[in-house]
């Protein structure tokens, strides 16, 4: 299962004492080759964490043999020294493999890291603790690395996607602050197909932006989001390009899908459809727009099927519509046609997680679809409760 | 005090049953004049209440004598039929206020509603409400009518700013939906200075942009908002320009500032003052991503000086700024420099109701203020049962 189902791959996780739970927080994932081919998304946030910026520069190299993650402190923040810090990782990481290995450097070793901005993180205890996780590198240890990256997540993320001879595996964390162009989550997916940099680096940015992109649980963007994508090709297989997008496509939107049912403090999962758009771009703000109403959220956490609220939402957007012509759907309920109210709310049952609403513009033939949360007292308390 | 504290103003606030509690929810301001200049500043967004598309075309007439006030209900996403609400509502007016003293148009009232969207107003109860209010138009009606145009409100706002021989009054409601290009928020200011239209437009333009634009409680835009200032020219003064808006911009931060301090759920009033922009639109944009930013607003709601997370939101912006060289400060405590930790975050004390951000760009020498909310247990519970 997950990163380690494909062939090529080890990976472990062991704790080292950078959670004060003593919870795993140091995870490996390493490419045993034959190819060391990489593509990777990093967060648009202008402020980047220290990893952020090496594993970009790394990942811009086109080879990658080792990721190290940690979770239990971002190094976001932190300046000069934390990406010292960071290179510093990548380099006891090198030197571990090359002595039990085959020669590896540095500029091979990308480096995630996640939990709270702004502090440096113990080196006297990730280095001894990245020692350990060589020692406990396996082939069946990507569940424990999926288990160490965790943070406020209450289960670890893991998913597989068997295609014809090769295999997409993952792991992913994430479990809050949810946002467009990446939630503040990390992720490594591997696949032992053969496929050259370039083309991994398609098939990923058109994955993530129907998947990671398309989750919105609260509006806020983090320094650190960032998704690896290695191949080793030790299957032996090249697959076309379509092909290879469908797999890493379907083994994101699996990950995205968890990440969403995990949101901090969350009691829903809902589904903005947006239909009848002029363009996809057009769908999307409106998804957007709906998904990152407090008003709508909080209205959706109290099981009230209030559309009007909806309906301002959409009117703060710039897609084609005209006011007039707008449909709301909220599961299955039609209780809004042409910008007036329609089927009565009181049929609307909003008891379940689930939750569908369907915005029809009216002005085109495109659509798009953005998961998020409602807001709920569960999340106030924890989003208050992080850092202090 | 408030809308009556000019000379040639009434008003009045009297209960029609459009609340179920009984309260007030009909109000009245009468123009006397002599004369009858207007201007008018309205939602942005696109899907705008019937009373706001009416009184949009009767502001641009450029005269109006009365102003009809509705709480308990928006009169929004009610189509056609709820513009001829509207419609009769102001014939009903200026019919009854014809009755009584000099022959008036509907074309010359404006119309304002606020309460819940997506449901006609009952006017059977309305429109017998308007001529109770009439009935009781008087010299010292300002505060009646600033508790009818109440909803989550907990307390009435009005203001009175005095100049040499003339003065402002206004009113205003407004408890949450605060957001840029005005807050779900009905204002009514008044005067007595003798002054064109243009004059007005000019001089309400210029004061909402530094005083209900800067408010940024939950990021949300109301379709109902609006913003109205008549003047009588009762006092023979006419003042200029730059001295009509410096008392128009006053009368309008005063109501913004008890708009802000009346958040639904608040337990903190937030300024969020960012300088060293390259332009005042750049310190616009950063000051609304951190005011717009849940983790911010809940790491304040838990008294938790998390300055990774502003860091986090001014990075989502297209302001010109380098990440190495931002400053944050939280209650005078620089605990970020250089985009890293500083002094002690220890050191601040966030336990009062005030809380001062301030935000060095170092890009330029422009400045702006956006005032906003903590994101609280109370904001959800109230936003989860407001209409259910």
């Amino acid at each position: 299962m997950s990163v380690t189902a494909p062939r090529g791959f080890r990976a472990s996780g062991v704790p080292a004492g950078l959670k004060a739970s003593g919870a795993p927080d140091v995870a490996l994932v390493v490419n045993d080759g034959p190819a060391a081919a990489v593509a990777g998304v990093f967060t648009a946030n202008r402020v980047k964490a220290a990893p952020v910026l090496w594993s970009q520069q790394v990942v811009r190299g086109g080879q990658v043999r080792a990721v190290v993650l940690n979770s239990g402190g971002a190094n976001a923040c932190t300046g000069a020294p934390g990406f010292q810090d960071t290179h510093a990782t990548a380099e006891h990481l090198a030197a571990a493999l090359t002595a039990v290995g085959p020669e590896l450097g540095a500029g091979e070793v990308a480096v995630c890291s996640t939990g709270l901005i702004g502090e440096r993180l113990p080196m006297d205890r990730l280095l001894p603790g990245v020692d350990a996780a060589v020692a406990a590198l396996a082939l069946d240890g990507g569940a424990a690395a999926a288990r160490a990256i965790m943070t406020t997540d209450t289960r670890p993320k893991t998913t597989e996607v068997n295609a014809e001879g090769w295999t997409v595996g993952g792991i992913a964390k994430g479990a809050g602050m949810l946002a467009p162009a990446l939630a503040t989550m990390l992720c490594v997916l591997t696949t032992d197909a053969v496929a050259e940099p370039d083309a991994l680096d398609e098939a990923l940015r058109a994955a993530c932006r129907v998947s990671f992109d398309r989750l919105d649980s609260d509006g806020c963007l983090s320094t650190n989001d960032t998704v690896l994508l290695l191949a080793s090709g030790a299957s032996g297989i090249a697959p076309g390009r379509a092909e290879l997008t469908a797999a890493v496509t379907t083994a994101c939107r699996d990950l995205a899908r968890q990440l969403l049912s995990d949101a901090e403090g969350a009691t829903k999962e809902i589904a903005i459809e947006v239909v009848g758009a002029a363009d996809e771009d057009d769908a999307v703000e409106v998804g957007r727009a709906v998904a990152r109403n407090n008003l709508v959220k909080t209205a959706l956490f109290g099981n009230d099927p209030n559309w009007g609220r909806i309906l301002a939402a959409v009117g703060t957007t710039r897609a084609a519509f005209d006011p007039d012509a707008l449909d709301v759907a909220i599961n299955g309920v039609w209780v809004c046609r042409a910008g007036g109210a329609a089927e009565d709310r009181a049929k609307v049952d909003l008891t379940g997680r689930d939750v569908d609403i369907r915005i029809d513009l009216h002005a085109g033939p495109a659509t798009a679809t953005i998961w998020t949360n409602d807001l709920s007292h569960a999340y106030v308390h924890e989003n208050s409760a992080y850092s202090s």
